[in-house]
C-alpha cells in the first residue's frame, strides 16, 4: 500500500507523520516541489521583524528528520505536473529536469494556496514581494539588509498585511498601507475596527483604503505606488491581498472544485475521486454554523485535516465537523479575534441576524492595567442561536474568542451562552466577562 | 408586593437592581447588617497591596446610589435575627439598638459566607485577621501602616491565602504560609502544582504545609505561630482557611440545608419554603458535570443567582443549569485555572476518570516570550465525556480555561472537544493549542 502526498507543508507533513504513527509498514511518499518542508509560515512576519534571526529558524522539522526518524520517503524538488486518475499515477519533473512517475493507492493533494497577484502594471518589478513561503521571507530579509530600505508600501490590509506593517515598523521603516476598497477590515464591526485604525495611525502608518492602484513605478531602484494624484514612494513593496487555492492539478484531473476554486471534499476529506484526498489551504471544508461549504485557509484546520486523511487512509472513518471560522491576529498591541459569522455572512446564509456591540474592560475596572475591550456578538432572531462574535482590545483578547468557538461547535443558543460559568478574578476580567455582558444584551435584543 | 432581601452584597444587590429594572413599581427593601454594600471583595488583596489606595475604592455602588437612583429601600445597620415564615415577617435589630419587623411577600436570603475560625489558642489575639469584608481590609491596612509590620504568617494555602501572600510581599513583608494538611493545593494535579510552589519559594515565601498549628502566641505585640518545634514570628497573622455559609437564619427558620450547610435551593433558587429564595455564597447550586448539588462560593454565580431570583420574583420562570466549578487566580506571575472535576471528585461522583497531563508552550515555540504551560485534563472512560481540566503557567492561562467551561455546559465528549476550532496565531499559542494537545492525548488514553 503506497500513500502519496503532494505538498510538504502543514497538511501534507501532518498526514505523513500521522500515517507513519498509524502504520509502521505503510509506504509513504511526499513530493514537494520546493526545498522547505514543515515550516511555520505564520511566523514569517515575526521573523522578518528580527534582523538577528535567520528564516531557517522557522523550520519545525527538517527533511532529514522525516526521512531518517519517521521513514518517510520525502522527495524535495519534485514538482507534480499531472494526476492520472485512471492509472492512479502522478507524473512530474524534478528540479534537475528529470521526469518521474509514481503509482499511488491513496493520494493526498496538499498543495496549499498561493498569493493573489493583482493585475497592476509594475507588480513584477524588483523590490515587490509577496509573503507566502520561506523563500519569500529570505528574499525580503535580504532586500531589507542590502538595500537599507527605509520606506515600505504594503498593498492590502488583511491580517498578513497588518502583521507585515508591524514587522517593518519594528525594523525602523516608514510604512504606508493601500487598498482599492474602503475599510481596513470590512468584516469587522465598525466600532471594533476604530481602535485598530487608531493603533496604526498612532504608529505613523499611512492608511489609504479606498485607493485603486494605477501602477507601481520603478526607477533607479526607487519604487512608487501610484493611485491617481497619490504617489507613495517605497524602497520595497509588499503585496498581501489574499491567497487562492493551488487547484491546477485537481482541475486538470477533473476533480470537483468548490467555493473559491478550492478542491471540494466531503467530511472525510475525500475529493470526487474516492482514492484522492485533499487537505489544507487547497481544499474546502464545512462551516459549523451554516452547515455549508466554506474556504478558510488557516493552519489548525490544515493540520487537523492532514491527521484525518492519514486516519482514513489507514482504514479509519474520521469525519470532521467543520470550522467555526475562528481567527486571531495582533498588530502592535492591538488584538483582533473572531469566530463564526458576522452580520453580512449571517444574512447571506439565510439567518435573521441581530448584532449587539458593547465596550467593557479587560480586567476588573479597579484592577491596575484594565483596558477597554470591545465585543460584537451576532445571534439569529428566529432560532435564538449564537452565530458568532468578534473582539478587539489590547489586553487578554485572543483566548476569550475560544469560548465562542466552543459554543459554536456545540450549536449553543445565546440564552445558553449566558449561563456559561466563565472564570473570574480581578486580574482577568470583570465579574461578568465582556462575553457574558455581550451575550446578556444580545439575549435581550433577540427577545424584542 | 414587597420583596425583602437580607444581605447587601453581590447576590443581594444584583437581585435588588434587577428587580427594579424588571418592575418599577415593586417595593424592594434590602436589610444589610453592616455599612458597606456592593463592594468588590475579590479585590481586597490587591487593594491591600497598594498603600496609596483606600479600601473604599472597592465600593462599586454606594448606598445612596441604590436609594436615590434605583429607588431601593436600602437599610444598612439592620441585622435580621429571625424569619417568621408563618407570618411572612423578618425581625431584627438596628445598629442603634432598636427593633424592627417587616412583612415580605417574597424574601431573598443573601447572607453570604463567613471565614472559618479554627479552634486554635490565640486566634483571637490582636494582629490576627481574616479577609472577608471591607472592614477586615480596613483593619489590615491600618495595622500594616501603624505597626510597620515586617513579618506575616498566613494560616491556609487556598487562593485567598496565596493572593494575600502576594499582597504582603508587595508591601515588603516577609511571609510564611502554614497549614495542617500536606500539599499546597490538594485539588491541583501534582505536575501543575510544582510550578506554583516554585514561584512561591522563588519569592522567599516559607511553605509549611503538613504542619498542625498548636497555638498563636502574643507577647508585647509580637506574635508567634507555633507548630511543634517550629516557631514562626509575625507582626500580623492572616487566617484564610476557607469560608462556611451564613446559614443561621435559615437553620433557625427550619429551611432545608444542603451540602456543607449551604441553604438548599432548586434550579429556580427557591428554598424549601416557596416564598423564600436564597442566592450567593449562603446557598448551594447544581454542578453541571455531576448533576448533583455542590457548594462553590464564587462571585459570578452569586450575581447570576441574584438576577435569576429577581426574574422569578417578578413572575419569571428562570432555571439556572448550574456551575462548572470554573475558577482562576494568580499568585505573582503564576496563573492557576480550573473548570469541572479533578480526578478525585470524578471518582467520588461515580465516573471512571482517566487523566492526562501535558506540558506545552503558551505561544508558538519560536515566538518571543513563549512560556511553559501545563494542562491536566480528565475524561470519563465509560462515556467518553469531558469532565474537567486544570491549567497553570505564567502566560495566557486564565482565559484558556473558558473553552473548557463552555464545553462542560455543552456536555461535550473529549472526542468532540478535539474538534474545536480554537484560535491560532504565533503570539497566542502553538498551532495545536495546549488544550487540544491535552484533549488529543486524553482521547487516545480513553480508547485504550
Amino acid at each position: 500500500m503506497r500513500f502519496v502526498i503532494i505538498g510538504g507543508d502543514a497538511a501534507g507533513m501532518s498526514a505523513a507523520s500521522r500515517a507513519r504513527r498509524n502504520d509502521p509498514s505503510l509506504e509513504i511518499v511526499v513530493l514537494e516541489q520546493g526545498q522547505d518542508v514543515s515550516y511555520s509560515a505564520c511566523n514569517i512576519p515575526y521573523n522578518i521583524a528580527d534582523p538577528e534571526r535567520t528564516i531557517d529558524d522557522l523550520v519545525v522539522r527538517n527533511a532529514q528528520t522525516f526521512r531518517e526518524k519517521l521513514g518517510i520517503d520525502l522527495r524535495t524538488g519534485h514538482r507534480v505536473e499531472q494526476i492520472d486518475r485512471d492509472r492512479k499515477t502522478v507524473r512530474g519533473q524534478t528540479v534537475q529536469g528529470g521526469n518521474f512517475s509514481l503509482r499511488y493507492d491513496a493520494l493526498l493533494i496538499a498543495t496549499g494556496a498561493k498569493p493573489i497577484q493583482p493585475a497592476i502594471e509594475g507588480v513584477d518589478s524588483p523590490g515587490v514581494f509577496v509573503v507566502k513561503n520561506l523563500e519569500d521571507g529570505r528574499r525580503i530579509k535580504s532586500w531589507l539588509n542590502h538595500r537599507k530600505a527605509r520606506r515600505a508600501v504594503i498593498v492590502g490590509m488583511g491580517y498578513i498585511a497588518l502583521e507585515m506593517a508591524e514587522a517593518l515598523v519594528e525594523r525602523g521603516l516608514t510604512v504606508d498601507l493601500i487598498k482599492p476598497r474602503p475599510d481596513l477590515l470590512p468584516w469587522l464591526h465598525p466600532a471594533l475596527m476604530q481602535p485598530v485604525r487608531d493603533t496604526l495611525v498612532a504608529k505613523g502608518i499611512g492608511l489609504y483604503d479606498g485607493h485603486p492602484i494605477d501602477r507601481i513605478e520603478s526607477q533607479d531602484e526607487a519604487l512608487s505606488v501610484i493611485s491617481g494624484q497619490l504617489v507613495l514612494p517605497a524602497d520595497l513593496v509588499i503585496v498581501a491581498i489574499g491567497v487562492t487555492p493551488n487547484n491546477h492539478l485537481a482541475k486538470a484531473a477533473d476533480l470537483a472544485l468548490g467555493i473559491g476554486g478550492a478542491i471540494a471534499v466531503d467530511r472525510r476529506l475525500r475529493t470526487s475521486d474516492p482514492a484522492i484526498f485533499a487537505a489544507g489551504d487547497c481544499a474546502d471544508s464545512y462551516h459549523l454554523v451554516t452547515g455549508q461549504k466554506t474556504w478558510i485557509p488557516l493552519a489548525l484546520r490544515a493540520n487537523r485535516a492532514g491527521w484525518a486523511v492519514a486516519d482514513n487512509v489507514c482504514g479509519g472513518e474520521v469525519e470532521l465537523p467543520g470550522v467555526a471560522g475562528t481567527a486571531v491576529f495582533k498588530v502592535f498591541d492591538m488584538q483582533v479575534a473572531r469566530s463564526g459569522l458576522h452580520e453580512a455572512e449571517a444574512k447571506e446564509a439565510g439567518f435573521d441576524p441581530v448584532v449587539v456591540q458593547i465596550k467593557s474592560k479587560s480586567r476588573a475596572g479597579i484592577y491596575p492595567g484594565a483596558q477597554p475591550i470591545y465585543v460584537a456578538m451576532v445571534g439569529d432572531r428566529s432560532s435564538g442561536r449564537l452565530l458568532g462574535a468578534q473582539i478587539t482590545g489590547t489586553d487578554q483578547v485572543a483566548h476569550r474568542i475560544n469560548a465562542v468557538a466552543v459554543a459554536l461547535l456545540a450549536k449553543m443558543s445565546v440564552a445558553e451562552f449566558c449561563q456559561n460559568d466563565l472564570a473570574y478574578a480581578p486580574p482577568f476580567g470583570p465579574t461578568w466577562d465582556p462575553l457574558l455582558t455581550a451575550a446578556n444584551q444580545l439575549r435581550k435584543a433577540l427577545a424584542q
